[in-house]
């Protein structure tokens, strides 16, 4: 979900930036896309990406895309350096509290629209409504200070604290309406793609918050 | 969740019927809705009824509605001899294995259809995707042997095993379409109501499954 929703709210993404998603799992399904021609994948950690290769080889099966140029670096500084390149940024990170914290703060989403292309999508991990929704408020204005359309979207993922995770989803294309799928999988793409979560249903679904959610992040724009 | 679908499904829901709901939850929510004018409640055991007005009195406070008249009975006994009386019912029980076994049986289906107006709506508990999609399957294809329109819907509850429940709705009416609230709320009838969840949007999300689910419940019809 963290790759269709911006992919296909986008309509268009040829060339992608990965964020973390040191596992690998991002890339493949990135990849997987039929628009998408280039990928740039930033990990900071090494470690993450040996351990992942070892242990966890079905996520680590996207770093064997031709698609992907993956670099071991600090995705700040690469940032800094690649400004107006990327049709979507995903950011796949671990949660707002502890070694990610930079990556849900203002100067964030600052340095992500630089990169971005004008008109382009960003897609981070934005946690569970269940636990973290002042962090969630928090970040959605911090992302408002530097994209004008700015949404919130959820699934399930059983395993997860909560049972589910969350996405901070933005772009600066007012005209966008990143809760339907602008490029949809034909059925025949559904099956080839082998999605056995994510349909264009699916992805407008992610984005009916429940009233109490809908309510709390209304008031913090 | 469990009763707004339905109610509102329905379109216009004025005599209700709840089997089982012990802890009073579901006469609480089924009395706010504007149209119901009367809920008659049959469940098997007085003791869940006296324990969850001692240690749930927030959701036991149902049990003070009214609208509500509450009978310590079989419902199986209690369909029998009241047919074609009621818009909707809704059926909350606990897991298909185990002591509420027969409410997911093909025989439980016929009971609730004769005890149903024509058109009326029915929603059960319905066990989740994550680990019991055969339970699922064979709890459709028995329903489907009573009724022409069944679907299946899902909602988060972080509490609940893999984090989330799901209903089986279902309707002789082939014209409604379940996914989609006939009688819609106002928002000042969700903040009047008191709705921390359910929205209309909601309503129509719970419905779009992901794809694993879909391909596995469409090939059971």
């Amino acid at each position: 979900m963290i790759t269709f929703l911006p992919l296909n709210a986008h309509g268009n993404p040829q060339k992608v930036l990965i964020v973390g998603g040191g596992d690998g799992g991002v890339a493949r399904e990135v990849s997987k896309h039929p628009l998408v021609k280039e990928i740039v994948q930033v990990e900071i950690d090494q470690k993450v990406i040996d351990v992942s290769k070892k242990y966890l080889p079905g996520m680590a099966a996207g770093f064997d895309s031709p698609k992907l140029t993956l670099l071991v670096c600090d995705g700040f500084e690469y940032m800094k350096n690649h400004q107006n390149e990327f049709d979507v940024i995903i950011t796949d990170s671990s949660d707002p509290v502890g070694p990610a914290e930079n990556l849900f703060t203002e100067s964030y989403f600052a340095l992500l629209k630089k990169a971005l292309k004008p008109n382009g999508v960003i897609c981070s991990q934005g946690g569970t409504v269940w636990c973290c929704l002042d962090y969630i408020k928090k970040t959605l204005d911090g992302c408002r200070k530097h994209f004008k359309n700015v949404e919130y979207a959820r699934c399930s993922v059983p395993t997860y604290p909560n049972g589910e995770i969350g996405f901070v989803i933005a772009t600066d294309d007012q005209s966008l309406q990143l809760s339907k799928a602008k490029y949809v999988f034909t059925e025949k793409e559904l099956d080839e793609l082998r999605l056995k979560y994510y349909t264009p249903e699916v992805h407008t679904a992610a984005f009916a918050l429940p009233n109490f959610v809908r309510q709390a992040l209304k008031s913090s724009s």
